[in-house]
């Protein structure tokens, strides 16, 4: 019996789950924010229900993991250092070198900074947090697990963008896509509660959050991800725009006076999508109340929708077909209407939505019809569980 | 009996069709090339494959139109230019302004020049088309005819980009799509041929051409299309890259030395598509001639056929079905392994293609088996005669 503990590290913040292994039992989870500023913020969830929080300073991600390590001692979360004996990171970006999670090494650790310009945001900060907890735990098993990974099996006639070639080949620039994690977790589920070998089917699973990714799952396979390059691509997002034509950038940097594409591509990432669309909000939820009186907050719910749905029908034909199709993530677990405004234009393809069985939040299960010829399905994500299998497989 | 003339004015270049109204025959048609620069080209053919050609220096369109009008008399094609009653021209961007052919008058040309910023190197010239014949014919019915204007009958939800609401009411960013006579057209035919109302269908046209969009026709009307705000946007093309990331351009700027994003942009609508994939050339034949041995040009044949293919998937969830699919111009009407590739991967939808109708070039006719639930058509596009016909419809 082994803990495991799966680590999520931003700029300023770990994340963190602690199992154990390989009964996948949670013992506890929680979040330090704000390391490097002022005032870092550190909770613990655990037991039935018991929650620790405290204020205090945290210069740096080795503290914080210190401080936690101590934390989950002086709690009787564990009674020692040594019952830890995995860690696994997530990582954002593997490029095209890693197609699996890799064991740790100094390589593996440059590797990742050197792939920082595909993610500038992320990368750093997961090099950070692997860091801090090789200095501080040297000998036990790290894995890092790629959000990239799961793609990395997407066929070049789906990864390659239509632009001069040596673009790819001097640069390596195509679509490597993102939530590979949880796609992957999540077909599996879905698999599984087919009661049908994954290799047989073809999913199309829908991850839906802040960040929304769509897939197309073949024979248990990623071979295409509506996230390109980055994750600016694909659906409309809380913040993000997903797909415009790129001619827009000069047309409105002209119109704007915006000096620096980095500054439009920032805009794109951050004031669009929703929050672009709606001027509201980039939250689902304060759409949602407020569509009835607020056309623009509708069409923003409508497009949001319109462009998940587009991204089902091209996978589909990608696929010459679908068996399920499965959501995920904040609003793919807990958007009751979103869900049936999207399934219920798709009753072409065969998936008929039992809108009893649809009205639930969060809980693994069908929600399409009995007879529905494609089934559809609710299965709520669990990233850091599969960092923790793979820091098992890799031991 | 009437005449009229369907004007394609380029900058240095001007396409025309001469019809007998409103039986539709075409009784010449010709291109003036190289205008202002030297040795212009003049071109005709009339009669039963007769052709008339002089190499000769043309300095403006309106010495184009002169030229043009005296040889069709000198050639007995017409008796004198009172016969025309009617010239026709197209205008590539009509903006919101224009949902339908106009009537053209003084503002109508101010229009179409200042909605020069959505198609910088087409308006100006359509519009120096368009002065030329009111020069020369003042007299008779003169009317614009938009690429855009079938596509105003989008729904907001498949027009707005997710970017900042204010990009659109200030600056009008939205989809306009391009090619609308086009796909008018062969949607008008394919529900004759379907003897069906057209009121009744639902229809996804594939203008397969050096440039090429595809667009969804819901009861006779465009409801989406995959040109965007220029025609950059969508499936890959000849030199055009189609959708991307736009993430691609600060990250390719800086790695090949682009300063200005306009150059990155003229290289994403002229080096990119099937010539940027292959590095060989932007023309479909040339690749399938190359294929066997060439990886990249076979490559670039795939990414064609996966992202038209994707399309229909994506616009048959728009409708949530589609009765008939439409093929035309270069690629649509003359790939007979395009449309083959296509259609093959599209059997869960329902579209058989029977491979010995299909083995046809530039026909119309059904490409679809018999008792194929979805029909597949070759229609051979005609923007001309729709333009001919919106003149007699406004005289």
């Amino acid at each position: 019996m082994t803990k495991t503990i799966a680590i999520n590290a931003g700029s300023s913040s770990l994340k963190w789950k602690l199992f154990e292994m390989p009964e996948e039992k949670v013992l506890a989870s929680g979040i330090v924010e704000r390391i490097g500023l002022n005032d870092s913020i550190f909770t613990i969830k655990y037991g039935e229900g018991k929650k620790y929080e405290d204020v205090l300073d945290i210069n740096d991600h080795e503290l914080a993991v210190e401080m936690l390590l101590k934390q989950l001692t002086e709690l009787n979360i564990i009674e020692s250092f040594d019952e830890i004996t995995g860690v696994g990171h997530r990582v954002v970006a593997g490029g095209e070198i890693f197609d699996d999670s890799a064991l740790v090494n100094d390589e593996v650790i440059k590797q990742i900074e050197d792939l920082s310009e595909f993610a500038p945001l992320h990368n750093p900060a997961n090099a950070t947090g692997i860091k801090a907890f090789r200095k501080i735990l040297p000998d036990i098993t790290s894995v890092a697990v790629f959000d990239t990974s799961f793609h990395q099996t997407m066929p070049k006639v789906n990864y390659m963008y239509s632009i001069p070639k040596e673009y790819y080949t001097k640069h390596n620039a195509r679509k490597y896509g993102a939530h590979g994690t949880s796609h992957k977790y999540v077909a599996e589920r879905a698999a599984d509660m087919l009661g049908k070998p994954i290799e047989d089917l073809k999913i199309i699973t829908c991850h839906l959050g802040n960040g929304a990714s769509v897939t197309a799952v073949e024979g248990g396979k990623s071979i295409d991800t509506s996230m390109g390059f980055t994750p600016l691509a694909g659906v409309t997002m809380g913040t993000r725009s997903g797909d415009i034509d790129a001619s827009l950038l000069p047309f409105l940097m002209e119109k704007e006076g915006i000096e620096n594409i980095n500054d439009m591509v920032y805009i794109l990432n951050n004031e669009s999508g929703l929050k672009g669309l709606s001027g509201i909000s980039s939250d689902m939820r304060d759409l949602e109340d407020a569509e009835a009186t607020n056309e623009d907050a509708a069409l923003a719910l409508r497009i949001f929708e319109d462009r998940v749905r587009k991204y089902i029908g091209s996978y589909a034909a990608t696929m010459n077909g679908v068996d399920a199709i499965v959501f995920t993530a904040g609003i793919g677990e807990n958007g009751v209407e979103t869900r049936e405004n999207i399934i219920n234009g798709l009753t072409f393809l065969g998936a008929e939505l039992d809108p009893e069985k649809n009205n639930v939040r969060g809980k693994e299960r069908f929600i399409s019809k009995e007879d529905s010829k494609v089934k559809v399905l609710l299965v709520p994500t669990d990233e850091e569980v599969m960092i923790a299998r793979d820091v098992e497989k890799l031991k």
